[in-house]
């Protein structure tokens, strides 16, 4: 798997029968390490600061040792001291928005997955051409903002987490809402219901649902609840509201469970398997967690409008099964789900192609 | 059971060793084929075109064989191979809605329930004649546009999955909406929240909630997610939308979970219990699956505006169990509910009482 | 623990080895009487009127025994009968409810959790010194109405399950919908999603996350449905609705399950801890299922709008488990747990610890 590290040699180093499986705490730390324990590794939290007290609530999710480090950025500083421990990491997206995608991409440790991958995702350039090359269909860009004549979505760049993201209707409310002197892109406000689709896949097995010749699983499925627009038209009129100085925004604070139509199913098998296509043409395959984040209009058009390339939080309300794993293994979690993959991977000797 | 076809016969001719349980790839099928292979039967997919792939992602979910058929109206064409094949199909939605009511009562094949109910409950007249009959409390009707004093549902007739629908609040509204040379119902807009009920009612146990003889099952409860209705709020208000060319659609795209208030529920089984009384006086009585839909009032009023007469999409949230189900038999899912049904009628040599 | 009887003697006279849970039939008893039965528990039902056949449906959460009262108001006259028979009764906010807190405190019945703590949740003053004095950050409460510059949330006294509240965005708003005659509190309007967080603590164990040299535990979290308000956007404005007669209402009839973005976990954690030590200054310990009813805002701010000191209604989606109580322990239930600390304060002889 290529990368910025010598990760063949990482491997070789890796005493494969003493693996810990490793991650920032955060996001969905809970769920990695759950799944972890349940498959028998060891397990390390990095935390920022002392060891959070939080994992004492859930004892069959605590990581059994930590590493603190003073703040975020040190995390490029602790390679050496990962690798001491055996560790593999499995970054989600604290990680790697805490580090920077170059750092990471530098970052001298296992980590699980194609770390490329993350860069591909990370820049809206790139995932555009991936996406759109590998025949996903996204919301149109629009690249200058007169020819607003529509609901846009305006996002200003390095905006995370839901913050810095709002709506216009045309180019006066453009016009109205837009900050000077920050970077934005703008498209096409894609009106539906959003679904956010768990994918995993393995290059070890090609006798499910196979792509590239290895095998694509639909794990869950979960919607993001987002402060405060999911609560703010119960105050009446947007316009009004703005009168008092309260604006609509789109921070995430939560996920709930859902399902999709089941005639929905296929063309979302087909989406997952057209992603990873287009990452082995691109950069050498993606592989393990995935999610696809769609809209799904009143015509039964499915768009997307982002990909994560590893582990999401919409996992989170999933530990123990969902309506979708539970026909895959009963009980199974996206963070179960890698460790399995990992143990996999060291049973068929084959770590080079899941580890980067 | 009363039906067009002799299903006394068919039942004679089943080898009941060896029961197929059979259904359309679509709505509930992963559910259906899930819960029919934790019971042990044999089970085949009929598709449209190829069997489609995207069973191969859900291994434990996936029918045995397949019969794959051009167009969805050649489904009337394979009742010989369906018997020949010994199977029991399960109806779900797409069934009844790609064969059309009338094919669908001539269709010489065993099919789960009496399928008297499902004419039934696809005419909306006999809908209404059954459920208010049996004192169920349903929006009312309103049969002149001119009457309209207050919030309206407007369907147009044989919409199906939530399109052909719009709210008017006023004469004025309604004018300027209602599409000319179409048929449309007109019923008072019921404001409150939604819960879509499963039920289940079996023939064979008197020991529990004991209705016409037989007992009545809660089996879970979901709402349905509706593009772009469950969105459009988003974007401000509808009066500016429609200048912008959008307006409100009711698409069912997926689900989720609920569950209800407690103090509700025994009204809610009242409710049940009331369909299937009625459903004996009308038409020799509904069994299996079967679903109420429903809207809350503030003032905690409970009004059915749906009935469905079989195992609903709804369900899906809830392959292994739900928090209803769970006080029933643990892990306990409407697919696996159906094909114990099956099981327990070859047992009890009751097959009539089933199957139709 | 302190309380109005003299539980003391009450503890010293029940047979430990055939303990009977016992609570009102309503709210949460489904998921009461199946942890209670999960754990060995016998169960008897409180019922106003006849033993509701609800029940009969949910063989697996149906009390063993009945005890019927005319009218709610009579529960204050069953103790005599509950002691005779053994019972530890659970208390839910219906029990709470319809006894009146007065009553409630001289109860001469053993109750699970500390009694106290339902007189301080049950008065807003009192729910805030104890929360304030916490540091728990609650919404601002306005006593002059014409302080009013931005949302509000004006609640008449005495109204539960929702109804009784509006909003006001302004001191106009607020004069054209108040009623006359009719005592109310004004408060802040915390913009944000809402997050109903399920603790139970325990005295019993202090090797977890320890607080006052208990564990403290988060089993579960849910958002409240509630009617019309989250169905009336789909109408369009309020302002046009007014015109026709429909204005928003907040009555609870139905909870979803939601998961809380990881990174807030810690503080909803500490948030929990400051309640139980709040407690023990002010009336000696809350323990067993409480809730703290949140608002996270697009500043990842975390607002306690309310306190529950005993189980809600909010944890049935949950009868089989969480996505954070299977951290906890697999399919674990709040009702359960309930049964579990009962039996254990059996084991260890303590039971003055846990109820009164």
């Amino acid at each position: 798997m290529v990368s910025g590290i010598d990760s063949a040699k990482l491997i070789s180093d890796l005493d494969k029968d003493n693996i810990t499986i490793a991650t920032v705490c955060s996001h969905s730390s809970l769920q990695i390490f759950h799944g972890a324990k349940l498959e028998g590794f060891k397990t390390l939290g990095i935390s920022v600061g002392e060891p959070p007290k939080y994992y004492d609530a859930f004892p069959l999710a605590k990581p059994d040792e930590f590493i603190s480090i003073e703040k975020y950025s040190d995390l490029a500083n602790i390679s050496d001291e990962l690798r001491k421990r055996n560790c593999v990491v499995v970054p989600h997206g604290s990680v790697v928005q805490y580090l920077g995608v170059d750092a990471f991409e530098e970052w001298n440790v296992l980590t699980f997955g194609n770390r490329l991958a993350l860069r591909w995702e990370s820049d809206r350039n790139l995932e555009r051409k991936w996406l759109e090359g590998a025949g996903l269909k996204m919301p149109t860009e629009i690249l200058d903002a007169n020819d607003i004549s529509g609901p846009v979505l305006v996002k200003y760049h390095g905006a995370s987490g839901g913050r810095g993201y709002f709506i216009a209707r045309s180019v006066a409310e453009f016009e109205e809402n837009i900050q000077e002197g920050v970077k934005f892109t703008i498209q096409e406000y894609v009106l539906g219901t959003r679904y956010y689709i768990h994918y995993f896949y393995t290059p070890f097995s090609n006798d499910g649902y196979t792509v590239q010749n290895g095998n694509l699983e639909m794990l869950s499925a979960d919607r993001r609840d987002e402060s405060n627009i999911d609560e703010i038209y119960k105050l009446g009129s947007q316009e009004k509201l703005k009168s008092v100085g309260m604006y609509p925004s789109f921070v995430v604070t939560g996920n709930i469970p859902v399902i999709l139509r089941e005639s929905l199913v296929p063309r979302v098998l087909e989406m997952g398997a057209n992603a990873i296509k287009g990452s082995f043409e691109k950069f050498g395959g993606m592989v393990g967690a995935f999610c696809l984040e769609t809209v799904v209009t009143d015509q039964l058009d499915i768009r997307v409008f982002e990909i994560s390339a590893r582990i999401v939080a919409g996992t989170n309300p999933f530990p123990s099964g969902s309506p979708y794993s539970d026909f895959v293994a009963p009980g199974l979690s996206t963070g179960r789900r890698i460790a399995q993959e990992l143990k996999r991977g060291i049973e068929l000797d084959r770590l080079d192609e899941i580890l980067s």
